[in-house]
C-alpha cells in the first residue's frame, strides 16, 4: 500500500494545484494585481480545508503550517500569469484534475473529520466543506453568486464522496483504504459522467423576481 | 418548568424551520439549484450559531453536529420548492416566526456564550451573531449587500435582546428563567412592534456616491 | 522601554479608530443604517484579528472581549455619522494613520501567531490577515471586489512587514523590540512611498471578459 500513499500525496498536490489555477485564472480575468491572483489562488486551493479544521478544532489549519500547500498555489499563480495562453488551452486536463481535486478533497475532509472523532454528520457536511469551499470563498471575493450553488452535478458528487467514506466507516465491510478508492472512483466517475451528459440538478425559477 | 423546556425546544425548531424558509425562498427566486436551496436553507438556519461556536471553542460547532437542525432545514427546502404558492401566501406567519426565531437565537446564543464562561461583552455580540448571522451569509452568497444592514429594526431587536440576558445574568434579580422570557417578550415584541409601525434606525445617506 | 509600550498602545487603539473610521464612510456612503454602520466600523477594524485569533486558537477572539475595540468603533462611527463633511477633509490624516494601523496590525499580528507557538508561514500569513481582513470583510459585506486586491501596494507591505518580523524572530541578531520597530517603519515607509508615488503591483488584464 505504500505506492497508494505516494499516488495519494501526488494527487493531494496536483487537485491543490489544479484549484490554485482556477483561482488564478478567474482572477486575472477580473483584473486583479499580482497580490490579488495568489491571495484567490492560495484561497481556492487551502479555503475549504482550512474552514474544515476551524470546525473539528485542528489548529492550525493545516493549510497554514504546510508551506507545500502555499508554494503549490504561487506556482499555479506565477504559471497562469505568464502562460495564460496555455493555460487557456489546457481546459481539458485542467477540469479533469479539477474533478480529481473535488474527489480527494471531499473524501480527505470526511476522513480528516471522522479522525478527530467527530460524528457522521460532521464529517459528511465537511467533506463537501472541504471539496466546495475554496470555490465559494473564491466566488464571494470575486462577487458573483458562486458558481457550485447554481449548476452541475458538483457538490452533490462531493456530498456522495463523503458519504461513502462515512458509511465505510460505520459498516467496516472492508478496509478504509478499500474504502478511499471506491469512494474517489464513484465520486470522480459521477462528476465526469455530470459533464460529459450536461447532468444539472433540477431548478425552479418559474419567477426570477429579484 | 418541564413545560417552558418543551416550549423552548418546540420554538428552537420553529425557528430553525422559519429562517430555513426564508433562505430558501431568497434561493430559489435567484433561480440557485436543488444542492444550492438546501445549502442556503441551512446556512440561513444554522450559519450564525456555527459562527458563535467557533468564537467560543463549542468544537464541532452544534449545527454541524445535531442531526434535525439538518433536518429541519432540508425539510423547509423541500417545502418551499413543493408548495411555493402556498409558502408565498405564508408571508404573515413566516414573519411571525421570524422573529421568534430572531429573538429566541440572540437570547440562546448570548447564554451559551456565558455558559462558556465568556464575558459580557462576548455574550452581547454572540447573541447579535446568532440571531442574524445566518441572515447575512445568505446575502453574502446572494450577492447582496446583508438587508439587516440597512432597514428595520432587525438586529437592533437581537441586541436588546442580548443585552437583557447579560443584565439578567449579572443582577441576579430574578431566576434565569425569568430573565430568559423578559428577554424573549421583549425582543420578539420590539421587532413585531418596528414591523408593524416601519420603524427604521437613521439613514445617513445624503451621498450616495458609490 | 515603557515609553515604548505606551507608544505602542496609543498605536493600536489609534489604528482600531481610523480602521473603523474608513468603515464607517463607506458604509454610510451605501446608505445603511445606524447599527449598519457601527456593524461596518467594528468589522473593519477588528475582523481581521478575530479571524486571526480563531486560527491560532486564541479564544475567544480578543476583538471580543477588549470592550475598548468595541467603543473605539462605536466612537468613530459616532464621529463619521455627526462630523461627515470634517472627516472627509480628513482625507490626508487618514491614510496616516490608516497606514500606520496597517503596519501595526500585521507586526502584532505575526508577533501573536508566534507567541502561540506556531510556526512562520502561519505567522506571515495571519500577519497579513490581521492587516487586511477587516478591509476584505467589509468589501464582502458592502457588495464589492475587495479593493486590496485590486490596487497599490497595500497587503505587500503588511506581506513585507510580517515578513520581517518572522526572520528577526527567526535569526535573533537584535532585540524583538527592535524587530518590532524596524518592521513598523519599512511597512509603514513602504506604504507611504507606495501612495506618494502611485506603485501598484503588476495587473494582467488584457481580456477582461467577465
Amino acid at each position: 500500500m505504500d505506492k497508494l500513499h505516494t499516488l495519494y500525496y501526488f494527487l493531494d498536490l496536483a487537485g491543490t494545484f489544479v484549484f490554485a489555477v482556477s483561482g488564478a485564472t478567474a482572477a486575472k480575468q477580473r483584473g486583479l494585481d499580482l497580490f490579488g491572483i495568489c491571495a484567490i489562488a492560495f484561497t481556492v486551493a487551502c479555503g475549504g480545508g482550512i474552514v474544515r479544521d476551524l470546525c473539528i478544532g485542528a489548529i492550525p489549519p493545516a493549510g497554514l503550517t504546510n508551506w507545500y500547500y502555499l508554494v503549490a498555489a504561487i506556482i499555479a499563480a506565477g504559471i497562469t500569469i505568464g502562460l495564460y495562453p496555455f493555460v487557456q488551452r489546457l481546459n481539458q486536463p485542467v477540469i479533469f484534475f479539477d474533478a480529481l481535486g473535488l474527489s480527494l478533497f471531499a473524501i480527505t475532509g470526511a476522513q480528516k473529520s471522522l479522525a478527530y472523532g467527530h460524528n457522521a454528520e460532521v464529517a459528511v457536511l465537511l467533506g463537501i466543506t472541504t471539496a466546495v469551499g475554496g470555490g465559494v470563498l473564491r466566488d464571494i471575493l470575486l462577487n458573483r453568486i458562486p458558481v457550485i450553488l447554481e449548476k452541475e452535478i458538483y457538490a452533490s458528487a462531493a456530498l456522495i464522496g463523503a458519504l461513502i467514506v462515512v458509511l465505510g466507516n460505520h459498516l467496516k465491510w472492508i478496509s478504509s483504504d478499500w474504502v478511499t478508492i471506491i469512494a474517489l472512483i464513484v465520486c470522480f466517475g459521477l462528476r465526469l459522467l455530470a459533464l460529459r451528459y450536461h447532468w444539472n440538478l433540477p431548478v425552479y425559477s418559474n419567477d426570477k423576481t429579484e
